[in-house]
């Protein structure tokens, strides 16, 4: 019924009947006109992707496919429709968008929309075992809450997402927490929207393949105080990129105003057996700066997509053998996990082989996990489900 | 860094230098090659829009303009830009989108993008007071919970998101509560997304023009138990329309299940005195049917961009004898307000018309708000603006 406003003309006569209430339904027709199914997942999880556009000389789907598959698929042209088929593909979770000649747009036929960062795209489910972790089911639910804290070291509020587990607010126990940092260009939406945090924990606690945890989605572009949607216009637009993620800022912040805040607020265990943290891609970096200079304040960590940051930019900065040093201080805390993953297409692969060489060469033990992926939510989505069940057990 | 996959070739070299962090912003420019603002508001708020769209005949820019503009406005090609001036615009929130040649597309310099039901578009605000009461601004935050309650009525979980106001999580203070509801083809996402709903009542109250109070916002379709980004793959796709929200199964739910269920699990003062409810268009009808058939729940009522169903959609089921008897239930009650609020450009103008006719034959008493607004969301946030300083004074 709101979207009348997609049809009716200026001067549209009074008589109205029940079928207008409908209309989105037909205005998305008339733009695109015809019925067609837009993403038809066949039986072996191959997908059939179609787009009307009768303007267009060239159609492609564009989307994060296995890495066996380019990113932008190609679409033939068949009677008044684009379409093309992909895969069969493993079950997930997958982002798409059309590029139409010069032009990306979104499904027309799929609300399913997520932003990560500057970039929005539609969402796709490919059954199976992956999809039912990141899929709403009929499990209980934990809650998804967005709290503005105050940053002494940032001088200004900001905000974050805090998920508790089910059962937190009828119970009194206290709770384990997880701190999950995201990469550069993106925010605290992008583990929420794309990484499905949420259902892969609630997922994960029904099946007892994980323990009951808080987990708290911090927004690390230290010149941001939170994701565009929720941002003043007065603000600087999206893409804040590496340099004010990378300048030690938002680091300071997180151990400064996000943790003392967390254990103030919400019951927890405020111990470094019952922290864990992890990033991935800028993330991954942070998480490093974070354990690196506070060695006793986590006993879990997760590196994703990232290893040795200064074998990847010329490490101007990058001095060895404080890094040593910190590295030793953490081996001293016993670390219950730390994981490294990262994907073998991952542009930042050969940084993780630095990184593992390093650790390996003074004794620091570490879980390390390879994915076949790139550096995308693909791999990112996968990695949580593998890090999350090691966590406080 | 997690858009690398934009312009990486499958082969790409593993020379990488830190610029690659900066890609995003590089491949937008990639796409639509060269410097643009899209959205330059100028000092009289008129705002020129502007896209690259190289191979188009014809772009047009759409949006939620001011009833005396078309929804639709073309855009001229300027060199290799389309351009267009929208305005003098009044302050406030706008949604807007390209449509090139029979496409819609989204402003690719724009990450601010909202979602209501299936239509997906870019934000824009525009200076001035109502501006200032959708942003974000330096006053004390609430926070807004994504809240699984089960229904009974419904039978499954469904999902509301609630509003708790600044200090809520520190004091042990009693509130009173606002139920909000959404329009057909929408669901609990839009309010938040569109109706700034939060941000509206924390800019209110931090200037003492609100009373702090609790807002509830439910899934108002009675065959989804959550908006479809949260959705499963099974489920059905968006724009369930009039029918499910039509059929009564809702109303029960709210007053058998959600409120049950807020007065258990929040600090909440019970009573009819400190109960709000309001809906636009198909809620403005669901809130009607919740106060009529419960006479004694709610003392504030909001009926936006809705009269008398039944003189829209022809009235087969409509009994007036049984409605006016519930209405002088009502009026018993001493409703401190009943407020009705419509635009003069409102597809259901008339029903309103018709709504206040049968009020004022029977003596029901109620403050009329008229716009000069359509059937959006630019009257929406408008009314809730109005609604809210009237509500637990």
């Amino acid at each position: 019924m709101r979207n009348c406003r997609r049809f009716l003309s200026d001067k549209m006569s009074a008589r109205f009947s029940m079928f207008i209430f409908l209309l989105p339904v037909f205005v998305q027709a008339q733009m695109q006109p015809g019925l067609y199914v837009s993403k038809e997942v066949q039986p072996d999880n191959s997908v059939i992707f179609r787009v009307k556009a009768p303007d267009a000389k060239s159609v492609k789907v564009f989307g994060t496919w296995p890495a066996s598959l380019p990113y932008a698929i190609p679409m033939e042209k068949k009677d008044s429709l684009f379409e093309a088929k992909v895969g069969p593909l493993p079950s997930g979770m997958y982002e798409y968008r059309f590029l139409i000649d010069s032009m990306f747009t979104l499904d027309p036929k799929n609300s399913e929309v997520t932003r990560d960062g500057p970039i929005i795209e539609n969402r796709l489910m490919v059954p199976g075992p992956l999809a039912d972790l990141l899929d709403v089911k009929s499990v209980p639910h934990g809650r998804v809450t967005s709290v503005w804290y105050p940053s002494s070291v940032l001088g200004e509020d900001r905000r974050m997402y805090i998920y508790t587990p089910p059962g937190y607010d009828q119970d009194k126990k206290k709770y384990p927490v997880l701190y999950l940092l995201h990469g550069a260009s993106g925010d605290e939406d992008g583990w929420l929207n794309r990484g499905r945090v949420n259902y892969v924990l609630d997922n994960l606690i029904a099946s007892g393949k994980a323990t009951p945890m808080i987990v708290v989605i911090t927004n690390g572009n230290p010149n941001t105080p939170a994701a565009p949607l929720d941002r003043s216009f007065t603000f600087q637009n999206a893409g804040q990129g590496i340099g004010p993620m990378a300048s030690g800022k938002f680091e300071e912040s997180l151990v400064g105003d996000v943790i003392p805040f967390v254990e103030k607020n919400y019951r927890v265990i405020a111990d470094a057996d019952h922290r864990a943290i992890a990033g991935y891609s800028m993330g991954g970096y942070q998480t490093q700066n974070i354990t690196n200079a506070n060695p006793d304040k986590f006993k879990y960590i997760g590196v994703m997509s990232m290893g040795l940051f200064s074998s990847f930019q010329g490490g101007k900065n990058y001095d060895k053998d404080v890094h040593v040093k910190q590295l030793e201080a953490l081996k001293k805390n016993n670390l219950k996990v730390y994981w490294i993953g990262i994907g073998k297409e991952d542009f930042l692969f050969q940084t993780a082989v630095k990184l593992r060489e390093l650790y390996d060469s003074i004794g620091f033990k570490y879980t390390y996990f390879e994915s076949q992926g790139r550096h995308d939510w693909n791999s990112w989505r996968l990695y949580l489900t593998e890090f999350v069940p090691m966590l406080f057990r």
